[in-house]
């Protein structure tokens, strides 16, 4: 494989914008490690390091073979070989670092710190996840094709539907047509904790169960080892079926979640599902470059109360605090739609709304979609029919 | 959902090993936070930290709602409040902990140290490691019960083929059939880089594909994100069909690896999956508990240069350096077999074997099984036809 012309280029961006970070910070030297962040600034996967002085070219110090080729790659054993390597180079040993301290367990950093004689290093990760979270041309064209397969996936849903299904089958035949549409199957999220299959199907009652990770809406799964999503219940008569499987049929992700049902569901769903709706064509409405997280967060707030359905909002034994959040190369990018943040959106963000309901004896209700902050205002990116979708 | 009683008692004596190299090491406290020691320790999967003290009951700090009730659970906001509750209820704060080092982010470790007023950790990483790598009664269980459903799905593999598909449409067939035996989809390893979706299906020369990923064999994949695996080639007449996937149908996990083909295949091919077979047998024949996993390794290659084949053992262009691995709730557990690894494999272990060779123009071929150690030799978990299984 050969790294295209248009990725090079837009690698350089990416440097550039990792550099002014340095700079801007008086860092001298940034050094990469994890899978997301080398793949973010080299456009491939190696085990090794990415090394970025705050002025200059990379080094791409790899540990294991890879068929790509790349400029300005060296091939090590051990990272105790970066500081001889540089040395030989001529390039004196920075005295300040970028390391993904949030991300990278604590014996390697310890390591890596000793191996360039420093006492501390600065949090690289925070800042890639901050320059990440503003996307470039390249990046947008990615999400865009992912969302083009993800409507595609799920428009064939009610074909492989049938009745007397539990969820599980019904979720495996979704995987399979994401697979044979080119999910790349592997879901790329933030935290160590948080581990999660190719999304999250809820049906029923199981909606209300708790999981123990951060996402928007839990599922007491099939397993006590991966506690999260559908549990195997069939699918009853007039239960909603909450789909909000992965987009991942790009590296860079989209996120959206549809409503189907098992025949007609009740009034109450159709409601908090049209109020859901509606909190989307008001985010559009009202939005413009720079709008506060936080204030999102209220619109939707304010919305549910007036409607008087803050009981089911984002769940009702356990209720998540946040309705949105960024994504890309990882499911969880900043910035989080919460009452608190003091975030702002900014252009070319690339960030999911998802108000959700859960509606005891139903299920889940509401439209989760991924938009794009434009020059102007939002862009949504995930087209797909937004009503509850009967299934027969 | 409730804990079993047997499971609950397998989890004192999980507590009792834990506690038994604590008292070993003259450390006072173990604090865990990583969902396979969590899982390992408690039975559950909660966010949070348990808690060990190198004498009496853990104590479960647990910062996500979970419904399955467990003793001694405290419910925690931020890990601060650990040391406060620890001194209302009038226990002394340790002056040694173990703490998952390799694993956690460096820093939460530094978080985790200011809390309990420590300079530094002993490493739980490597700790729990070894003490999951031998195996108790209730996990072989688990192993057994994995195994029966691993085998079952490969014997509907011939049923799922057709000619003219793509190694990934018959890796999707394959995937379906995991998922709708119980498959919980997620293949929990160790190292934050080793990313792998449900298993590796291997075709042709893409099994000389290196990955960046410490696996036994590489292939290119589909995408740059996910650099492993079937690459979307069309499966030719003669090639040989690797099938390595998952056998993650219970939380303690089994490793098998079968070979297919389309049509007949070449002669090649049937001598050197013989010679894996092989390998296999003279194993059991030699095996006694407490065997060096170096000379296991030792024996495999003698064979495998006796009969002319080192340029194709374990890989061509990248060849691993290593025939087996200790799993159980991680894919790659220890020990590892090496040719310098000091370990021996001793009883209650459960690893895989997996000599294979990768013939140029044709593919992958050999043999990989799960064995556990008994206390006269080696018992064969993975029960199902070692022959090349020709496909039409």
């Amino acid at each position: 494989m050969q790294l295209s012309q248009e990725l090079k280029e837009d690698l350089l961006i990416r440097q550039r914008r990792l550099q002014e970070a340095m700079q801007l910070q008086g860092v001298e030297a940034c050094l990469l490690a994890t899978n997301v962040n080398v793949f973010y600034m080299s456009g491939i996967i190696y085990t090794g390091y990415y090394y970025l002085p705050a002025t200059g070219q990379p080094i791409h110090f790899i540990k294991s073979p890879q068929s790509t080729p790349i400029d300005n790659a060296v091939y090590i054993r051990k990272p105790e070989q970066i500081t001889e390597i540089l040395k030989d180079r001529g390039i004196a040993l920075p005295k300040s670092v970028l390391l993904e301290t949030d991300s990278i367990p604590y014996n390697q950093i310890v390591r890596l710190l000793s191996i360039l004689d420093l006492a501390q290093a600065q949090n690289a990760s925070v800042w890639m996840r901050k320059i990440r979270s503003v996307k470039t041309n390249y990046e947008i064209a990615q999400v865009k094709q992912c969302a083009r397969q993800h409507e595609l996936v799920y428009s064939k849903i009610p074909e492989v539907y049938r009745k007397g299904m539990t969820d599980i089958e019904l979720q495996v035949e979704i995987e399979k047509l994401m697979r044979l549409h080119g999910s790349v199957g592997t879901f790329r999220g933030y935290g160590d904790n948080m581990e999660i299959f190719m999304g999250s199907l809820l049906v029923g009652d199981n909606a209300q169960a708790p999981s123990p990770f951060d996402f928007a809406l839990g599922g007491a799964g099939i397993s006590p080892t991966v506690p999260l999503g559908a549990n195997g219940s069939r699918i009853q008569p007039g239960q909603t079926i909450m789909v909000d499987m992965a987009g991942n049929y790009s590296p860079w992700m989209t996120d959206m979640t549809r409503v189907f049902s098992a025949g007609k569901t009740t009034e109450l769903a159709y409601k908090a599902h049209q109020v859901s709706i509606s909190i989307h064509e008001k985010t559009m409405e009202v939005f413009h470059p720079e709008y506060p997280c936080a204030e999102l967060y209220n619109l939707a707030l304010h919305i549910v109360k007036e409607e008087g359905l803050s009981d089911y909002f984002m769940g009702t034994t356990q209720q998540a605090k946040f309705i949105g959040h960024g994504l890309g190369l990882e499911i969880n990018e900043p910035p989080v739609l919460t009452p608190r943040s003091k975030e702002l959106l900014v252009e070319n963000t690339v960030f999911a709304l998802e108000p959700k309901f859960v509606l005891p004896g139903v299920g889940a209700v509401g439209v989760e979609n991924t938009y794009l902050v434009t020059g102007k205002g939002l862009e949504k990116i995930t087209l797909f029919e937004e009503q509850i979708i009967e299934l027969s």
